[in-house]
């Protein structure tokens, strides 16, 4: 309300391939070619998974590396964040990339069920994150999968263990984690502007809800994500 | 409101030990006794752990069969209920009582953090444990450690996938899970309404939250667990 309207774009993800998708970029030029228009459309943040050559998720600092070259050179100003995700990595390879000193990165701090799995985000882990990008100044954008993580979030912001500003995006419509639901989104706010104020937040319907939330989060004054 | 308050007794739990508390009952008899007492009191549900001789928690079944025949000599006409919980066993050991026909059993349908690590509840061991209660014809409390756990229990009943009656416990308290939260208890008591009128619920405090959820359950027309 009011606030300038972030658009958060996220480069390839972790699950997409070129066979489901022909136009999903999975090169690091492909990347940034398309983060490019993306940028010049007028998205201030680059939400970045990168992928091996076969097209297979990776948390490869090098690859993060070239990602991030090529993104400071042709989107000059814009805000990168590296994911720090369970799909690309397990343990502490997921934040092998932090020393490249991103702007952001995300940070899952609760864990919840995927599709077909357990998404492990084991408290000692979350610690150790939040640790490296305190020790490289990033600032976390916290994936809230579910309620709870809302909660941890701010706590942990409370006891000083998250740089920078307190930034939460609400993943909505993955299966058997939380579904695409107003009535929860609305709580996720009310929720925010009762615990963190003034903390920034934004949410992410996946797949076929990516749209109905990105409007929901426009007309609640959040920004949004494509 | 109006309904009679059905009171839930848990017997002994996975965690505490001798060493912590020596009144907790860790022996059947010792168990049995307990629930005697807190069944003549007025409780109507006997939420279920067992121990071996030294106190681990374990899922063995002998060990259940022999508590469920004590129980239905000292308490007739209570209750009982087993716990699947993942304290006390791995993957489908966790369900190995089931068998034994308890008349209800705890079923987690979502994974969360719990103090120190995860609490893994994959889909396919969840769908497993509801296909044995099916089976069994054993009514699962859904232990809902956050929200998105109500919207699945949800879902799976709507998908036939739950008998008996949709019961939910909402499970505040627990570090690194959903904190105690007045707000919180709240939205899940709305959320009940909206999407499962015709079920039942009620909540657990863990620990020092104990006596102040149950205030708010009883104030809210659920039941109590003590
Ligand atoms: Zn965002
Ligand atoms: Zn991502
Ligand atoms: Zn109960
Ligand atoms: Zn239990």
């Amino acid at each position: 309300m009011g606030k300038p309207c972030i658009i958060c774009v996220a480069i390839t993800g972790s699950v997409p391939t070129k066979a489901d998708n022909p136009a999903v970029p999975i090169t690091v030029e492909e990347q940034v070619e398309s983060t490019q228009e993306a940028f010049e459309a007028g998205a201030s943040i680059a939400h970045c998974h990168v992928r091996m050559e076969d097209g297979t998720p990776t948390s490869d600092p090098g690859r993060f590396a070239q990602l991030k070259e090529g993104l400071e050179k042709h989107c000059p100003g814009m805000i990168i964040q590296f994911s720090t995700g369970g799909r690309s990595g397990a343990g502490a390879e997921r934040g092998g990339m932090l020393p490249l000193r991103p702007d952001m990165a995300s940070l899952t701090v609760g864990s919840n069920n995927f599709p077909t799995r357990v998404y492990e985000n084991p408290p000692d882990l979350v610690a150790w994150l939040a640790g490296e990008m305190t020790k490289y100044d990033i600032t976390p954008e916290i994936e809230a999968f579910d309620l709870s993580h809302i909660h941890q979030a701010v706590l942990m912001k409370h006891a000083g263990l998250l740089p920078g500003k307190l930034y939460v995006q609400f993943v909505m419509g993955v299966k058997n984690a939380m579904p695409a639901d107003k009535d929860v989104f609305d709580y996720y706010v009310k929720t925010m502007q009762r615990l963190a104020p003034d903390a920034e937040w934004c949410a992410a319907g996946i797949g076929r809800n990516q749209i109905e939330v990105n409007e929901w989060c426009i007309a609640a004054g959040g920004h949004t994500r494509t």
